[in-house]
């Protein structure tokens, strides 16, 4: 059994998100930088929608009256859109509007006091799905694109108007990796490993915004700000070791 | 709150385990393998020896009566001795006997039914400590080395003899190394990045060796035994959707 010693960052998404734990993923980039601080809990589903994160959080994330013996959640990624997104009839097609009440959804079992999931502790960041390049997804699928550019843009804006709404900061991965190709298609290939996920250049770009936002908006957050949970090894009592090792004290 | 919904792999150790969150890590890696099924908790503190450890392990390990609230550990991974094998009059030096008996006594915690840490459903891996490169060490701290290859020997032999003793399964990475070398001391930096810690060519040696005991030795700890908490999307039934994401249903 594992003690409940560290707080925790939670990665909620889809493949994107699943996908962070490969090297320079950016869920391996927070584990580094948040190692001995922060564990990282990657709950990232590939294929998955806003329409089916709703009951799988609802699961995974503690009522109010679990929270005493679980570990707090002070940092919570919320990263959709990229299968929300897919044409219809497609059965991940979730309409535009529908898309965007379902985030505002999840952001609200957090938020609201009434919400039998509050946790006024956790900070959310909202991440907006990455450009999607058509042509290369054709030809990892195999068959006609089920995504569009022009589509995916408008689930990206969604996510900054739900972000402007609630007063959420937003990473908006679509803006910043278009504008790295100078606007050129044909180079979304550094950033899209298949047209739709992300390699290491474009998992840069959302723990960068990731880190610019935790520096500019939620600071304490900042690993600088938080201490070693166990504390480091030359500053042990090495007389007293046992006492010295207490954690918290 | 961080809801239980995932059993563990723990990594305890020093700084060894503590960088195996780089990329191509054995803790990235295992990160990466077991996504979906297990969460990764790397309890890796850099410096520490099995003196420090002890206290450490007793309040980040669950006693029997907090269980039921907190992940079950389906694996530990014990991984000490570049420290232990420090040379007096260094603080991290721990004579070789202590050093055996110390991981007796972590191993016992988790084992050894009269324990408050007693857990049976946990199953352990030990790993030895690779070789030292004397030289590449002398050159990272400008000074003599702290470290000798003959000592740290003897501490990775000494991981075989408890293994060998308490019935469990260990990834020799001190051989696993060193035959890589043809036993050529200047063939080290390849698996070292400073004589002590290792490179992603020595995180592979470990990450391979706890694979290979998993498949012979704990089967049912098999990436491939183990399903998707959250079941993977196109198993959801979409007319029913919310009944269907019942996780553990």
């Amino acid at each position: 059994m594992a003690a409940y010693v560290q707080d925790v960052i939670m990665l909620l998404g889809d493949s994107l998100t699943q996908g962070g734990v490969e090297p320079y993923g950016f869920s391996q980039r927070l584990s580094a930088t948040y190692v001995r601080k922060l564990d990282v809990l990657n709950r990232g589903f590939g294929g998955y929608t806003t329409e089916w994160a709703i009951p799988v959080f609802e699961q995974i994330f503690a009522k109010q009256h679990e929270q005493q013996h679980v570990p707090k959640v002070r940092l919570l990624t919320i990263f959709y859109g990229a299968n929300d997104a897919a044409l219809a009839p497609s059965p991940q097609h979730v309409e535009l509007p529908t898309y965007k009440s379902n985030l505002t959804k999840l952001i609200h079992m957090v938020t609201s006091p009434s919400s039998q999931w509050y946790s006024p502790e956790t900070k959310i960041i909202l991440i907006a799905p990455p450009p999607v390049n058509p042509v290369q997804w054709a030809e990892h699928i195999g068959g006609v694109s089920d995504r569009k550019f022009e589509v995916t843009k408008l689930y990206a804006e969604a996510v900054k108007e739900v972000g402007a709404t609630e007063g959420l900061p937003v990473v908006d991965s679509w803006t910043g990796i278009w504008d790295k190709t100078g606007h050129d298609q044909s180079k979304l290939p550094t950033y899209l490993s298949d047209g739709l996920h992300l390699t290491p250049a474009g998992y840069e770009v959302i723990y960068d915004g990731i880190m610019k936002i935790i520096t500019e908006t939620y600071p304490e957050l900042h690993p600088d700000k938080i201490r070693f949970v166990v504390k480091a090894w030359d500053e042990i009592d090495y007389k007293n070791h046992r006492q010295s090792l207490v954690i918290g004290a």
